[in-house]
């Protein structure tokens, strides 16, 4: 177990489901500002840009046929059709961020977290679910982004409770009633996760130089 | 994955495992000062206990006809033999715990984290390696006890090499260079385990109760 090259630590696919409106965007943008070197993986979608979304930031847009495109040539990590539309995310500034040592935080659904833990990265996911306090809060926050017809609304509850019930499927599952409390969570996770023995090549260096000296004194 | 009983939280079995003079001791009494509920697994040996130990709170002293009995009964989740006393944890303290819904400390050797990494409980494990800063420091603490001879110490610094040689096997590895970030670290890694969808049973109830308030909406 000793022995072989130095070795960089590869960066977690850290990977935030949760129904829309559970506050999934604002923790994502918190664990952000906590540690900037953590990557927001852009997700590619054919869905057209809502207003004040930019492309490139919010989401990469793309055609249909070029999204068909990406997923033949084996560009995307993961994607799912929802509403008629297609979201993915594209792979290459995902591996290039890890080999990298930084940490990626995926904002997707349990469908995408699914292809991603059963990828060949599954030993580097790292997938945390977040629970809304209640259905009553879930709806009042879709209601009052002001932006949907209520039909739209009916179908995204039912698209949060599809959701919802994927929840074990993740490593970790947070309440979230109280923001702050879940944001404090979330940078506990993270900070653990990272003193894992296979988070931590660098601690091979350390336990040669100790080698060294142990058999210095012999 | 929605229905059933109610279930009641099972603990964890929180392995420290370092070579000796790396502030094992030291950590796991503050662990347990933090959270009062953290059992500690005392170990059976036929050893001799040392000056200064009482039997039943740092080792449970019994003899070698004893200890054999216990492990035919099958009453030792793992054993060891070291330096020619053996060494093992009572399986019936840590299932009554553990069913409780209590943490149990393990403070054993890389053999005995490997018996129960590989047990029937191996899925409510979580393994700590604690590396010292530097073999002279390990060195200059055992010296420090006073109370062994340089033929004991010689000894024990092989085992502790052994031990140090094992760190890999590990969840988590703790370079102790500095007390209390250890300690922060220590704790930072239960509070995250305890956040894991295995270890929260509880959010079932939650999840249900998030089912009956979405379907009287519809």
């Amino acid at each position: 177990m000793i022995g072989g090259e130095k070795v960089q630590r590869r960066g977690l696919l850290i990977i935030l489901s949760s129904p829309s409106g559970a506050g999934k965007s604002t923790l994502a943008r918190r664990l952000r500002d906590w540690d900037p070197s953590i990557r927001f993986s852009v997700s590619a979608t054919t869905r057209a840009a809502r207003p004040g979304e930019t492309d490139g930031a919010d989401y990469r847009f793309v055609s249909e046929p070029d999204f068909k495109q990406m997923v033949s040539a084996g560009q995307m990590l993961e994607h799912a059709h929802v509403f008629g539309n297609f979201y993915g995310s594209p792979r290459a500034p995902v591996e290039e961020a890890i080999n990298g040592g930084c940490d990626v935080l995926f904002d997707i659904d349990w469908q995408g977290a699914q292809q991603i833990q059963t990828s060949a990265l599954k030993g580097h996911v790292l997938s945390i679910f977040l629970l809304p306090p209640s259905i009553t809060e879930l709806q009042r926050r879709l209601e009052s982004r002001g932006q949907d017809t209520d039909e739209t609304i009916r179908r995204r509850m039912q698209k949060s409770w599809d959701e919802i019930s994927h929840w074990d499927a993740y490593d970790y599952v947070l309440i979230n009633d109280d923001l702050d409390a879940t944001e404090a969570r979330l940078k506990t996770i993270v900070t653990a996760e990272r003193l894992r023995a296979s988070q931590q090549p660098g601690v091979i260096d350390h336990v040669r130089a100790l080698q060294s000296e142990f058999e210095g004194q012999k």
